[in-house]
């Protein structure tokens, strides 16, 4: 019994379901005003959750990173993006968890230990990091001016909404005609990119950083496609010059999937369009979304199930 | 004519003035989901605001780094700010106003300038940073291992609620039986704590980082202090070992004045108490504000002029 209330996104707050339109947080909330918060995005793909408990570990290991315990399980969150979703009667969907630091119970506390921590979640229409349109030609990617924050100041694996250096990227990005940036931290190693890991091509291998980014699930998802498919593939330091000398780049992230790059930089790659290897990865993701990889079927709602028998 | 409903505070969203209990921002907005905001807060005494025109200065040149824009402008965002005090009925209050960069106006843009970007603002009871009965004992003030973000990845005078390095430090302090952190660079040089400015005294010298943290307007107010009263001050590299060296330490913050410092990690200061400096530049700073010290009082809603009249 989906509500035309919730076709443009369910959310779950203050322990209950709500249009997305009516999903608020306060104004107070040091989920906000320290942005004291973790999170995660999993997508669903005709009907099914990809890699579902992939995410779910991941969200449970940001929480713990930073001592976020809120009041639902992990039983209880899978039924909760479960339920979102199948509000929202949407086959595909960007369906974010999210726990926050809440406020303190005694007044006038500014210490961590003394708030209600809290959840949130929500599903949302699919709607992709890069368009499909810039997907098609190749992805113009700027290399940034910006270093990344180091990984000793905030563990890039632990998924945060602090953003800021990715979004001053953004800004250099589109400040020069490019669609979006890739950062590298201060000894000049690639990082990640705003919502997204980065991977090159050289020579008919394929790497991506080990240093300033998330572990991404899609990051996972492409080096369990190359090991499937024959192509050697390595997380390893990778310098700018060698991101500036690729045959081939791509970007991987849940909001996209596998995303070829045309240029970086002032530098065009092959023949300005996404490069070959890049394609049949890209292909790969979504052939295997297909046949039911890593999926969990969305759980139709209790309401439905009655009405169906 | 302030409602009850004002007691706890009034802010203003969305256009309009709410209690702070209904003040709340979308679950999707970048302010949140990117941490993409820039905030100050300026505080009321005794019905007047203090350093109202540097604060709404620093607010403006925040915003500018950021290219945010919201529709209010300067004097519009003071007659904000008035209003939310005037409507708690608050003589001592704690004033923040925070732009945020909002949604995207285009569905599924990515893009920054995309969004449709606002400002709130929000009066509460004044609180301190850091308690009366800590502040009138001395602060125990650890130094946190965890180092503060470059200022090349972020610049730490746009005042941020990017708080992730801070909070580990008042997590590390915590743990330790401290009150607060300080935290310092990759290089060893102190920078700043969540919240606050640290300045030390060594040999009657007054000194505070130029580096790592926010240009603090009661920073400021403290060297302004110390020029009327003929203590030698200066803003410069401090290295950690000074800091640890100190002969006093103390800290400043809008929200909590000049607070002072008894130990610094496994260091105790002097005699375990607030140095003499620290607490004449203390009853100064408080003292000046009784005389009116750049004060601007709080304009009184126009339904109580005309009832006065």
């Amino acid at each position: 019994m989906q509500s035309s209330n919730f076709a443009d996104g369910a959310a779950y707050v203050g322990g209950r379901f709500v249009p997305i339109q009516e999903a608020a947080i306060p104004v107070t909330d040091w989920g906000f005003t320290r942005s004291d918060a973790v999170y995660d995005v999993v997508h669903v793909f005709h009907a099914g959750f990809f890699r579902l408990d992939d995410h779910l570990d991941r969200f449970h290991r940001s929480m713990q990173a930073r001592r976020l315990a809120p009041k639902e399980n992990r039983v209880q969150i899978e039924e909760i993006l479960h339920r979102c979703v199948a509000l929202t009667g949407l086959r595909d969907s960007y369906v974010a968890m999210v726990a926050l630091r809440g406020r303190p119970r005694i007044a006038g506390s500014r210490r961590p230990a003394d708030c209600d921590n809290h959840f949130i979640a929500y599903a949302l229409p699919w709607v992709d990091v890069i368009s499909p349109e810039v997907q098609a030609r190749g992805a113009h990617l700027w290399i940034a001016g910006v270093p990344r924050v180091p990984d000793a100041c905030f563990d890039p694996t632990v998924k945060n909404y602090q953003w800021g250096d990715l979004t001053t990227g953004l800004l250099e990005a589109h400040d020069h005609g490019f669609d979006t940036a890739i950062l590298c931290d201060a000894e000049g190693f690639v990082t990640e990119g705003p919502g997204f890991n980065v991977f090159i091509v050289k020579d008919g291998r394929v790497l991506t950083p080990d240093r300033g980014s998330l572990h991404g699930i899609t990051r996972a998802s492409v080096l369990e496609l190359c090991l499937s498919l024959g192509i050697e593939a390595a997380v390893a330091p990778l310098p700018r010059a060698l991101l500036e000398d690729a045959d081939e780049v791509f970007l991987a992230t849940t909001a996209g999937g596998v995303m070829p790059v045309a240029r970086v930089g002032r530098r065009i790659l092959g023949n300005d369009r996404p490069g070959p290897l890049s394609m049949q990865l890209k292909d790969a993701y979504w052939r295997k979304h297909e046949e039911g990889w890593h999926r969990t079927p969305v759980r139709v709602l209790a309401e439905e199930r009655a009405g169906s028998l």
